[in-house]
């Protein structure tokens, strides 16, 4: 373990029961039908919970997309060249990217995080660097990266997160992009769940049949190569994994460790999430599920996570899109909560229950 | 028929189908995999049909919730007394309910209409008049408005929209609030489509067993003394039907007529729109299905009219709250088609359907 990881993993405490029980009565005393305002009341209580506090404001809206490349994209797991992860990258920097519209719409800033994109880059507005190598190794091969780089990542996304918390940080999603990281990330759900590769692949950028066959056998042959140790986290993210994974991961247990609600966007952040609840179980509880993506092992990998999604539009795409669509509904669970009329607030009639005459 | 129901049902034309295919072929010319943003894109593709152009902007949002008071409520349907409605109407221009708060999230204005609320109000600034009596009479004693009446709700809702054109408007969410406007829309569901009032019912503001039991048979009672003619629908609309449902009824129309997206909330939406197709069929392409609400008839009422909505959290409070969200998509929809970088704008790489070696 490292100081900064170890540090994060004492930090971890349970969600503030005294302020979601709190949270519950309030929204009971607001102006409409108990319950009615359905999973936003439950995720107001739950974010309170993780703030311990009742009322609070979602100003400040991160979006952490963490990119990097991954070895294993020689094996044309891909519908797309490995050179596109650069490209998206430019993409993201110059806002033409889909993360770029939907972050805006919510007025969320997007940090792009180079955490090994193949060739890297010179200094660029707007990116943060915190490479750990030129793209992972061919997991069909031997191990992504080595243990102690494994664990680099991890410290890497603590480190985004704690040099954000000075620019306040109220809520955080969590986004990535890397071509054949829908690879890697099934690989750790079949290495930590124990479930057969077949069951937790999907098609990814859309790859055709014969290509997602070659896909399973890819993860099959990485598995049987590598032999991660599913008890041993920070085992299976070097050994199938990917840097923007562990960044993620990092990302995760720092926002738990700091009470701050994290919305994972889709399959990759699932992977993420994996390891992370894996090492600190309780970092669960401060996890928020946007939605069910279409890729194929997602909801089973939710399941496994214990999540359940707010959405379901069929998306795909990764970059954190699907985290922003979360973050609004946390954002209304939050408002509706902290700046509802009750109903001595407003003089409105509380329920009667009548039996009918 | 009217002058301006009959200008309306004229002026609804087919969505624009070249818009679409042009949209849809943007779509595939933006910088991710093609259909990864799922839903979103064949929403964007939706509302180019409706607008008649690939790309647009959904700057001016509004919720038009409508309100009235039910004769019905008088057999106790619900679990709030009467005197909620009114309470409610002051909740809303006083911005202590949840459509305000959600409302302001996404930056929509409400426009709160009296459609005809026990005891009336004086002028009241943000409240738009335009009642057509102290409530509709009680349905299981004859019917709830006579049939001039019913056509007067629906110009009313026609006037609401064409009021707002010159204030621009690109999208409009429908909500209402009205204690016992479950009982009616139940009541419009089952003369309409011919199912019985037991299949079509749920427990509104969340009311107990025997009370819901007693709303089934109060259903039934109304529809066997007043008999509508469920080949038409301004005679369902009348004989059990409810102000602001006939009001919603006439925005739906006007939206479709003047090309509007209409985002349509829960269950007494769902009535309006069930009134609104039956007089015109086409209006149907102009509806976006915001979400799927907790109340028992609400998804046989979406498949009904052929809608899928796009949430499904639970949710049954109307005022226009499901359709905020459904603006959201909607927005982050036509964003995204409007606002990303195409392959070729931003320099990357697009699509290579490999084989595996």
């Amino acid at each position: 373990m490292s100081d900064s990881l170890d540090r994060m993993l004492k930090a971890i405490k349970p969600l503030d029961a005294s302020a979601m029980t709190a949270a519950r009565q309030h929204q009971n005393s607001l102006t409409k039908p108990h319950g009615s305002l359905g999973r936003l009341e439950e995720l107001s209580i739950q974010i309170a919970g993780i703030k311990g506090q009742v009322k609070s404001k979602l100003e400040h809206k991160t979006i952490i997309t963490m990119v990097a490349d991954h070895g294993v994209a020689a094996e044309t797991v891909s519908l797309y060249p490995q050179e596109v992860t650069r490209q998206m990258v430019l993409n993201f920097l110059k806002g033409g990217a889909a993360i770029n519209v939907l972050a805006g719409q919510i007025g969320a800033r997007v940090i792009v995080v180079d955490m090994g994109v193949k060739g890297g880059f010179q200094p660029l507005p707007g990116l943060l660097c915190k490479m750990i190598d030129f793209g992972t190794k061919n997991i069909t091969q031997g191990p992504a990266m080595t243990r102690q780089q494994a664990i680099n990542t991890i410290e890497a996304g603590i480190q985004v997160v704690e040099a954000e918390l000075g620019r306040r940080l109220d809520i955080i999603g969590t986004g990535d992009m890397g071509i054949g990281n829908t690879t890697a990330s099934s690989a750790i759900f079949a290495a930590i769940s124990g479930r057969p590769a077949k069951k937790v692949t999907g098609r990814g950028t859309g790859i055709g049949d014969r290509q997602f066959a070659h896909k399973i056998k890819v993860i099959e042959k990485a598995l049987s190569v590598n032999k991660p140790n599913s008890k041993d986290p920070i085992d299976v993210l070097s050994k199938v994994g990917g840097f923007e994974i562990g960044g993620l991961t990092g990302v995760i247990l720092a926002g738990a460790a700091y009470r701050i609600p994290i919305v994972i966007d889709g399959f990759i952040s699932g992977a993420a999430a994996l390891i992370a609840t894996a090492l600190s179980p309780q970092a669960k509880d401060y996890l928020i599920a946007a939605h069910l993506s279409a890729e194929a092992g997602h909801e089973m990998l939710l399941q496994f996570l214990g999540l359940k999604p707010l959405l379901n539009l069929n998306m795909r795409l990764g970059e954190g899109t699907g985290a922003v669509m979360g973050i609004f509904l946390a954002e209304a669970a939050v408002g509706t909560l902290s700046q509802m009329a009750t109903f001595a607030e407003a003089g409105v009639s509380e329920a009667k229950p009548l039996e009918p005459h």
